[in-house]
């Protein structure tokens, strides 16, 4: 049998004509994955996805868009401004989903009120935001966390902490650091102080961006009281070792719920530590982002080389009881874009899609099989589906770096000497 | 040390306060996925990716949404209508992606047209189509396929072809069949007969669902001659073995055109016999779907218990030319609900996300790392958060049918005979 009559291949590359020259390819802050970027992405996810596996997560995939006025529930006025939002042919409100914590919290709180407690979920999922593209992160960008639902002990705190560590180091990060806060002790110094919102929102930004001249100068537009001031103003230093925890307890001695506040943050690095994790772990008083959403520990990662985190998280107690079902939380989420630019400046080799092997088009029953049985081993081989010479085969092969040629159950080596 | 300190965690499910009383939850077609059906559409993707793989196909990931236009360009009319459409800040009509041949396209022939040929693309994503949900394909569905571009040979039709028998089977279903078609013959017949688009279009749909008495019902419309409207009301019948080859070469003695279609499914179909495929494959000259975008060979799979195709594909040696690189491309895409429906309802056991052990909250460091060793060995181990005593501990894997409870290095068998 001959396929010699086969219309003819282009077996080199044809010049482009570009349609799309004065316009833009796609909208910006979306982008194509392939080649080495897609094969790597796929290959962290996989690693991801047996990681929370194996710590008791289940895979949960909402939907790409819901119900515009479902997100905003749960997102409240963090990301409802950044929502890309859409009409159904009905005209009503749809929205692409900007984070995966809410779509969970609303299927725990909806769907599965009636299973046994706590309940786990992780995701590899892409969320949107109409945000200015920063630290890699675009508009579609890749978030890959975990919820633990329906339990509120340290056990529970100290198990999202210490999933995110692992999570990151089983991406091949070695070097970060986790920054571990309390939004109740911030929460606690404020109360009292009847702060506006605009005051309470600049000095947020100010502890947040650890820049002590923009908060001394925020602080002095209030009417805080000094010592109050003093203390506020010590908070982006008060990070550290585990003799912060003394250090905060000395500068606020006779208030209890800071205490209690301090004592719990003690009893989280403990376990830490038992787990082994001392000492990547910093605590942190001045992790204060997310005020409005977090209610108990926050933390976010940072990795050498990158000013982003690229991880953040915290407890959540009042989320789901928005859907109905009035049950703790806490988890977290890594950007995959932002832990590839690190592994990248790291130097790490990045995942490289190169087949095994080439061979040669043939129509022979034994060499297909042959084929067929290679493949189903794992091995990734390629049929030369241009039908060339063997000679032609064989020098594509060098070129691209594939070691090995398959010609009628000969195999071939690229490699010379 | 202890833990006794910790916030009461809820160990049973709470009453659930319905707020989406009298509401839709979820828009129309769109779906949560959690639990065992989204382990379970984990589970075959991965296995649809190392496929993909061992046959040299790449991953590639192109962004949820883009430019309309540039979608439109691709699709033409066939999906224009279904896209869900929007805008961005700037007034920027947006679309989400209705399939992933046409990005894909756009990809290889803006991005990759420098590379060498013939390229493999892979995929395992959703997509969105606004249309009413049928055979178990709602508005957002996942698609999983393969493109094999720059290659025209019968060798690259026959490879996408075995490829997608060879991820039917990946999934698990054995019991199903791939009918193949050429749209060159169909399009011979019709040439010269100078019919309208509509009628076309009523032929290719009576044709399409082999609907005998519609077709004739059609045809008496038209006024094309007896002998020719014979030819056409036999297409629904001219299906099956290899057998049909000779029969439809006698139906048209002096047609050459027609005889070249016929030659070339037959040489595509020795070639599937080498691959040992010969079994699976139906050839069907009334495999006419899709005849605006196919240019060359078509196909659909059919499983056992499914009214609806599994998987469908064919070449298409138009397309790329629209993005600027005019290259042969031949490609197929499996539905993956479709598939999940087919293998529950040969009542394949479904993957049970179930964890082998759960370990007893406990604070002691050896404890901790060997529940870290454990889960790095593949093990999936959750820890009790909740902070139960032993027997509770025992009695939910009891109930939950998890085999193992790790009490300070002991494992306790939860299995009584």
């Amino acid at each position: 049998m001959t396929t010699s009559n086969s219309p003819a291949s282009p077996t080199k590359p044809v010049k482009q004509i570009p349609p799309f020259q004065g316009r833009r390819l796609l909208p910006e802050g979306v982008k194509d994955l392939f080649g080495t970027p897609a094969a790597q992405l796929q290959a962290l996810s996989d690693r991801l996805r047996r990681h929370f596996s194996a710590w008791g997560y289940d895979e949960v995939i909402p939907p790409t868009f819901e119900y515009f006025d479902t997100l905003a529930l749960g997102t409240g006025p963090r990301l409802e401004e950044s929502m890309y939002r859409f009409f159904d042919r009905e005209g009503q409100a749809l929205a692409l989903r900007p984070d995966l914590t809410v779509p969970i919290a609303r299927i725990a709180a909806t769907r599965c009120f009636d299973q046994p407690l706590p309940q786990r979920y992780a995701y590899v999922a892409t969320v949107f935001r109409y945000e200015a593209p920063h630290g890699g992160q675009q508009r579609e960008f890749y978030q890959a966390g975990a919820e633990l639902i329906g339990a509120a002990s340290p056990h529970a705190d100290t198990e999202i902490l210490a999933l995110a560590v692992e999570a990151i180091r089983a991406l091949g990060i070695q070097n970060f650091r986790l920054s571990v806060g309390h939004i109740g002790f911030f929460r606690n110094l404020l109360s009292g102080l009847s702060l506006s919102k605009t005051e309470t929102r600049a000095l947020i930004e100010a502890v947040d961006r650890r820049n002590v001249p923009l908060l001394n100068r925020q602080l002095a537009r209030t009417s805080i009281p000094e010592p109050d001031r003093q203390l506020l103003a010590s908070l982006p230093g008060l990070c550290g070792g585990p003799d912060i925890l003394d250090r905060a307890r000395n500068l606020l001695p006779a208030n209890h719920t800071a205490h209690a506040v301090i004592d719990y943050l003690g009893l989280v690095y403990q376990l830490l530590e038992a787990y082994g994790l001392g000492e990547v772990v910093m605590i942190d008083f001045g992790e204060v982002r997310g005020m409005d959403y977090y209610t108990g520990i926050t933390f976010e990662a940072f990795a050498a080389g990158s000013g982003y985190a690229i991880a953040s998280g915290g407890r959540y107690d009042d989320l789901l009881a928005r859907f109905g079902a009035d049950l703790p939380a806490v988890g977290f989420a890594l950007l995959l874009e932002r832990a590839m630019r690190v592994l990248e400046r790291a130097g790490q080799e990045p995942v490289e899609p190169r087949p095994d092997a080439i061979m040669v088009a043939c129509a022979h029953p034994p060499c297909l099989a042959d084929l067929l049985r290679r493949r189903a081993f794992g091995q990734r081989v390629e049929l030369d589906v241009a039908e060339k010479p063997l000679a032609d085969v064989i020098a594509q092969a060098r070129e691209r770096g594939i070691p090995t040629v398959l010609s009628c159950k000969r195999a071939i080596s690229t490699q010379t000497e």
